[in-house]
């Protein structure tokens, strides 16, 4: 893992960007980290695009902060600069293709999407999780919060450091993430916007129902795939402050 | 209304047994609220019998007053120390046959077990109401709370003076209730209990959809009918101090 930049931003929080193998990343510490002990982290997932979405990561990070948490995110494999996937392209043309003719997107082609993706996605957050709990400021638990929710489940089942997620559901989900959800028995905080234009309400309700965590909370709003009310993210935020503090 | 009994609880709480015609009540009040601005009210619901449930109410009662707000509860047309209904009795036994016998619960008897609670128990809330804003210790905006949940709906569709409303989606629904949720325009914070043996989870899904209001959420947890995880309740007095503070 190398640091390629660092800026202290204006609450204090030192934001680092980094690469580990070629993938861009950025960590966010609190203000009093170096100090302190050791701080949790929360891993911070996304649909991919890190330039793109850098104004909501960074202020998911300043309330990991806030509450005493280090956050990180890497880019997904074929997003941002990272070199793209030709099969993903092609997953991605189809899918469009269908969502322009109103058709229902198959299962194939979400398996073609997504299931690539989970499978070289979630190693590179597994080595990421290795070179950020070797920092000195950084302990754990682990968390990991948002994000593409197949990679969320799959990170929840495979990866025993972390302790608890908070998972978006408004991405699609391959047949799979179902059986493999009711492997999952760590606790969850599942956000679903409930009209959401782009996502399968009831996929998301049935994904919910088969998670095997005996403690799991589903927090649904009103306000599209963007309009996540403030009062959700507060929601998500005490959820990791009971589960990592 | 008059106060039959008053005593202060060991935070501070103030409470006030009354009747109002007849009907038994109990008020709580901060144990800062004589001196300082009139508060916020919220209106506690419940299943029916005040006796029987009172540890669960003064728990919702003292959390109230943590959050600057008055409090308050009837009994229910029928339950606890009124007199029974004979209609009511006939609907509950037919209610219990029906699950001893492992049926489904037809519609016919849900309608005939909560809408004449409802027609009777709503203008009793409002009465309450009338009374209770009338006290110099309480003033808006005003909140409901729990209970059965075809009451909350109609008062929240006719009583103009409740300003948002944090239902329990535990109890049997009549068809009449999803045709008058889409008049429901208040904020709301729904609150399910995901396996809940006694209900019926689709039932309380499409009642969550049919809500008017542009604000709602829906927060369903793991745990049975009574397991109402302690951080719903958190997530429930968080709405109220949002919307009534």
């Amino acid at each position: 893992m190398q640091f390629t930049s660092e800026q202290r931003l204006d609450d204090g929080v030192l934001e680092r960007e980094f690469t580990l193998d070629e993938i861009p990343g950025i960590l966010w510490t609190p203000g009093s980290a170096s100090a302190s002990a050791p701080v949790p982290l929360i891993l911070i997932g996304h649909p991919g695009g890190v330039h793109r979405m850098y104004p909501r990561l960074v202020g998911r990070a300043r309330q990991c902060a806030a509450d005493g948490f280090a956050s990180a995110t890497i880019e997904l494999p074929g997003s941002g600069d990272r070199p793209p996937s030709a099969t993903a392209e092609q997953a991605r043309a189809d899918l469009r293709r269908a969502l322009e003719a109103g058709e229902r997107v198959s299962e194939e082609i979400i398996d073609r999407l997504i299931l690539p993706l989970v499978e070289k996605a979630v190693p590179e957050w597994q080595a990421t999780l290795d070179a950020l709990l070797s920092l000195p400021e950084i302990g754990g638990p682990v968390g990991y919060s948002g994000g593409v929710i197949a990679i969320g489940v799959r990170l929840a089942v495979v990866e025993p450091r972390i302790a608890a997620a908070g998972l978006f559901a408004g991405s699609f989900v391959p047949r799979a993430t179902f059986e493999e959800a009711r492997q999952v028995t760590i606790p969850l905080h599942v956000l679903l916007q409930w009209d959401d234009e782009g996502n399968d309400r009831q996929a998301a309700l049935d994904l919910f129902d088969a998670f095997g965590s005996k403690e799991k909370t589903l927090n649904a709003n009103m306000g599209g795939h963007t309009g996540v009310p403030a009062s959700a993210g507060d929601a998500a935020a005490r959820f990791f402050t009971r589960h990592l503090s």
